[in-house]
């Protein structure tokens, strides 16, 4: 149910790092342009620069640094304590007992000043250094058939993404470390629950309710835009309009800048204020409407059984809580997993696979004793540094720190030890899978951004050329989810636990006179001892009361009424010794959308080759690259062909993936188009391998470096490297280096 | 689209094997009734004999013997000679060019006979062989969580499955198996596609027109039934009766055995003339109206972009050839695989995982030049057995034949190398993931049951107490579906090659007058060279005919149509010699079901230890097995903590996964324990394991047989045999055997 939480913060986002934003301030990310004229020189060297490696890190230094307080003090200073007014006033508000309308209104302001400062601080960086050519890297994953639009032929559909063979290996890989390091390394249960879900099932978590977006129609075509779009746009387009003058700029650009907290009442009044039309038609628009972002469907042939298209994939896990506790033989805390498809009918989605209709989701929840939120392998992540943006520093606009996870927990910055040992497993999972540390950091949830039940709530953001992306929720939902199932159902999803001591309890309960009901009731009878030892105390209590005053009570049992007297039930209360407890656990929730973190993956490890830029590539870590290695025969010479069906067998024993390239064309150009589609070793056969025990070179695309080995070795060795057991460094030092004669 | 040649053939066999089916005939199966009285010795020998392993070999040699015709020739000679009459009419008919009505009647007939045959067939294992205790089995299931059905606390949903731990982990690994035995050994091309598809490609496609069932509704509460499980449920209640005349038996009787072969205006005239109504209500019925079996939706906010689940992931390849092909270089042939949901409204679904409303797929479309199907691995298969019941076969009324795939193509039972390669994998992936050979038949398409583009199709079909389930469907679906979507879109899905020797071939082109054209049209011009250009080589004709005849004709240009005279164009026409030419690829497809082989495997290792009827076990192949080991120490003595952490820490490093077990029961209720979930070994920690250097002893779980290992060795050995590194019995040579001195 992250989903109620990502959605602001992603409108929120998207409003910040684009080209065509109104704002004093310079763009931290620079986007070229499809149809950018003139120039060619500076834009072709600010490319070359965003490829060395030299100014990656400088890029990486600059953001990490931005921890320390020291950079550029002078120049956020005002900036920083602009924000820690509004946070010092929302704190004196809530202290106050101030009406929520009041803090809302000061959250909103609070926000926009947050906003402008994190701007300021990424224009901080150098343009030359983060210069990201998105045209280019998109021309080369489609090209290479990473993945791109449905149904392209068919015109094609927003939001909706195929993953070619590239895109589709690159993402189970993800998918088995994820399960590796998660359901495998943490004992986890992996369930695997329906799509289509009853109406019912999400009316109780409340997306039936409240998972919704605002949108507008045109009034005469019907077209239909999403509100706070809508207003953006116009908003810019106007502020860019040179007539316009300074103090209705001043206006706009603090519209845009609230528009993240603004409901339906406050866009319907900058719609009427600015007299907005259509763009596409200039026709009047409708007031703001609700729109579910459920996709709809019905089950069976009578069109009254209502479903939805799962929105998430946790809901399947709740509804399968019971199930789940008794294969853990009773036992908290658990966790249970589920990585699956989720669905969200975006009203127009944008920026490819940062905002899709259909996605795949890898979901954990973490079952746990409210009373008791330690975590048994706290010990071995204490030293794990993060990056950590808490809500104190958002409200004071102080900039992120670099923590010891032990030590946030400590000063009680993140809220208990499980919410943390998750962060920094899901910290340690985005760097494996290839997400550079540096442009990685947690952002807490301000209290108006969490949904209402959650206890505290910190996104994983990536950076990249659309900014700070969140990819991974990581959330302390207390018990909501548990307790709504069990009022929509009357099952009790609820857990037991030995106490310490036993306690002394106060019970009050119907004791009915079986021989009595059972004459009058008949086979009803046993229907309504069921009903009776059902009842809750506050039933119980009108019960006796009405047995008080006027001798006889009513009963709802299944579809009926029945009236019982006092012959036939007596109320009974009494102490009693208990050992055992129940309660609702509470649930801890990280959340992975895996789209994002392939996006941001793919961005980090694009490269260029130094000096030529039409080599460009993707330094993927061999653990997710969508295939491990190439087979390329130094030259097309048919004695070759024995040598290379061994290589084969060797990497088939170990069921490594390879593709092999013997075409004409030069072994330069061939390894080009290995490294073009991340593969990051190329096992070359040349003259030299002919020679007893055969042997073969291996090359690594990242630094071009070459060593000579066996065949017999080749397929462990690939294996080994694709699956972490050994590393390059590691190879170099076992086998003699290759020096390269032919291409480069 | 297999699931148009799958859903005649799934109702007719679904009606075989009911316990409750009206037939003189003994039924094969008997399925324990959960509610049946008396005779509990009789029902417990029958189970006991089940679960003997001479028993379940004496089950298999029947039905493997059922392939060689001296068998029980006397009672299924008639049998056979009865279908072989029918089988012979319809060659007579084609022959003589008779009415489609005439063969569609003979084909009906043919299949009733068909089937008393298949029954007799069935009928003559004995009957304690066959006896399968499904009530226990299903418990035994949801007990364990494997499977249960979805939303329960909120009632469940028919047709809906949810996986639990164990459940998913098969899956899961039995999609592995399957990744690495076709996509990763046959080198394929695996996509990731949408489930959400726009109408216009499920028209394409023939979906929206085609995927239908057959219902009607009371006329009073609307509810609605499948016409032909109304029809057949109200058959056999009648036959039931003792009061029903012979007459009237033998007539419903031969209804059930037609109905697969119904249309609505059949059914109508049962309903009619036998005035069934609801079996609810009793009130009257609707005339039978076509059910589309595709869950609807729509995308986006306006509620007109019409889309669906996808019935099958195969439509995503085929509206990707473009790109796959060109990822291939343009190369042919290759195959494209996908891994994902399909979705099918089932107007009532029953029988568990065999018929549910969302199901995971495992598609592979090979497209291949049509004029060589050859494939160049088919060396490696042509000595591989299969039990083949070819058309001619059925047609003959003959029995399955034990037949080496090289032999069926040579025969020309199967249409070509690509198809009997693909049959061969099929079937050797099954059995790997522990379908029993003996149980596994390969059935032709009778050429009434292909979809009418097919040229040939092969069900894998699995023996279970459901009878023959079709679990794989490999069809030649000829260039139906690239011709379909190159219709919808105007977008050319063809491959080319490269002519042996060039030909030469007759051109008729419009060579437009540029100048004069652009005088006229100015800007819309280039739209009309480009439409010229395209112009079919009929529609030229038809333009040069304008031209001759009234001098001048109408081009239909974008939205508009254009006028242009003997001035603007004329019509060329000249030989050419090409080198390539241009061809709509053949595909062939294997379609897998993979929760209905998770049955089937489930069944086909369903065990009970001899002796011992609560001690019922899974006996997985280690490679699917949930979790691949269990950790036991023999007491809780906490002396064993060091090593159990060792052993942890080795299983660890291989990733393999565990069930640690350190409760206080008897090893040998912690063995029956870990056995029920089908884990295949048992790592156990006793008292000889502190002698340095550790050891421990591994257990199999189907022969119960100990060795005793070094605890270093232990990660490796399970990980090698649950990859199918190592077998059991090369363990067993390695290490020493351990006679176990405590537990069984």
């Amino acid at each position: 149910m992250s989903n109620f939480s990502y959605l602001p913060l992603l409108r929120f986002r998207e409003s910040i790092f684009r080209q065509d934003i109104i704002s004093s301030l310079k763009n931290f990310i620079h986007i070229s342009c499809r149809f950018s004229q003139g120039k060619k020189c500076d834009y072709r060297s600010r490319r070359e620069n965003y490829f060395k490696k030299k100014n990656r890190e400088r890029l990486s230094v600059y953001l990490y640094n931005m921890a320390s307080p020291q950079i550029e003090e002078a120049k956020l200073a005002p900036l920083r304590s602009a924000v820690k007014e509004y946070g010092d006033l929302i704190r004196t508000l809530k202290e106050s007992g101030a009406p929520k309308a009041d803090i809302n209104l000061a959250v909103l302001e609070l926000k926009a000043r947050k906003k402008k400062l994190e701007e300021s601080e990424l224009a901080l960086v150098p343009r030359d250094v983060t210069f990201f050519d998105r045209l280019k890297f998109e021309d080369l994953l489609k090209q290479r058939f990473f993945f791109d639009q449905s149904f392209a032929i068919y015109g094609g559909v927003t939001g909706l993404y195929d993953f070619g063979p590239m895109g589709c290996a690159m993402k189970t890989n993800m998918i088995n470390l994820w399960r590796r390091h998660f359901v495998l390394e943490e004992n986890m249960l992996e369930v695997d629950c329906s799509i289509l879900t009853p109406e019912a099932v999400l009316k109780a978590s409340g997306h039936v309710e409240r998972f919704l977006d605002w949108m507008v129609k045109d009034l005469t075509t019907g077209e239909c835009f999403r509100a706070d779009h809508l207003i953006k746009n116009f908003a810019e387009k106007v502020c860019q309009d040179k007539k316009t003058s300074a103090d209705l700029k001043e206006e706009l650009m603090d519209v845009i800048a609230k528009l993240e907290g603004f409901n339906d009442a406050d866009m319907h009044d900058v719609i009427r204020k600015y007299k907005i039309k259509s763009p596409v038609t200039g026709n009047e628009l409708s007031e703001p409407i609700a729109f579910n972002l459920m996709f709809p469907t019905v089950i069976g042939p009578t069109g009254d059984f209502k479903a939805f298209l799962r929105p998430e994939t946790a809901q399947g896990i709740f509804v399968n809580f019971k199930r789940l506790l008794e294969f853990n033989q009773g036992k908290l805390p658990f966790a249970a997993a589920q990585i699956g498809s989720g669905f969200r009918n975006e009203i127009s989605p944008r920026q490819g696979l940062l905002r899709l209709r259909e996605f795949t989701m890898c979901e954990i929840e973490h079952f746990v004793d409210p009373s008791d939120k330690s975590h048994p392998k706290f010990e071995n992540i204490k030293n794990y540094e993060v990056l950590l943006l808490s809500s104190c520093s958002q409200m004071d606009g102080m900039p992120a720190q670099i923590v010891f996870i032990g030590d946030a927990v400590a000063k009680k910055m993140i809220a208990n030890e499980t919410l943390a040992y998750y962060m920094a497993r899901v910290h340690k999972y985005l760097v494996r899978v290839g997400v550079d540390p540096k442009r990685l950091r947690f952002r807490q949830h301000l209290s108006n951004e969490m949904a209402h039940y959650a206890c505290d709530c910190w996104d994983a953001e990536i950076l990249t050329s659309y900014g700070w992306i969140e990819c991974v929720g990581v959330a302390d939902r207390a018990c909501y989810d548990l307790l709504q199932h069990s009022k929509a159902t009357g099952e009790k999803l609820l857990a037991e636990k030995v106490l310490d001591k036993p306690k002394i309890v106060q019970v009050v309960e119907v004791v009915p006179n079986k021989a009595a009901i059972g004459k009058v009731y008949k086979t009803e009878a046993k229907q309504i001892f069921a009903t009776l030892e059902q009842l809750t105390v506050d039933k119980v209590e009108v019960l006796e009361q009405e047995l008080n005053s006027i001798g006889k009570t009513k009963l709802h049992c299944s579809d009926k009424e029945v009236i019982l007297d006092r012959g036939h039930v007596a109320v009974k209360r009494y102490e009693k010794k208990v050992h055992t407890e129940e309660f609702y656990p509470s649930v801890i929730e990280p959340s992975f959308g895996i789209g994002r973190i392939m996006y941001s993956v793919l961005e980090h490890s694009f490269r260029q080759r130094e000096g030529d830029e039409q080599r460009l590539y993707f330094a993927l870590q061999p653990i997710v690259a969508p295939i491990k290695c190439s087979i390329l025969p130094i030259s097309a010479n048919s004695r070759f062909k024995l040598i290379m069906a061994a290589v084969r067998s060797e990497l088939a024993k170990y069921s490594v993936s390879y593709k092999q390239d013997d075409s004409s064309g030069s072994l330069g150009r061939r390894y080009a188009r290995t490294d073009a589609i991340g593969i990051p070793f190329a096992i070359t056969i040349d003259f030299e391998s002919e020679v007893e025990p055969w042997t073969v070179t291996l090359r690594y695309s990242v630094t071009m470096d070459q060593v000579r080995l066996k065949v017999s070795d080749v397929g462990k060795i690939v294996a080994d490297l694709s699956s972490e057991v050994m590393s390059w460094n590691e190879v170099q030092q076992v086998y003699p280096k290759f020096e390269q004669k032919c291409a480069a």
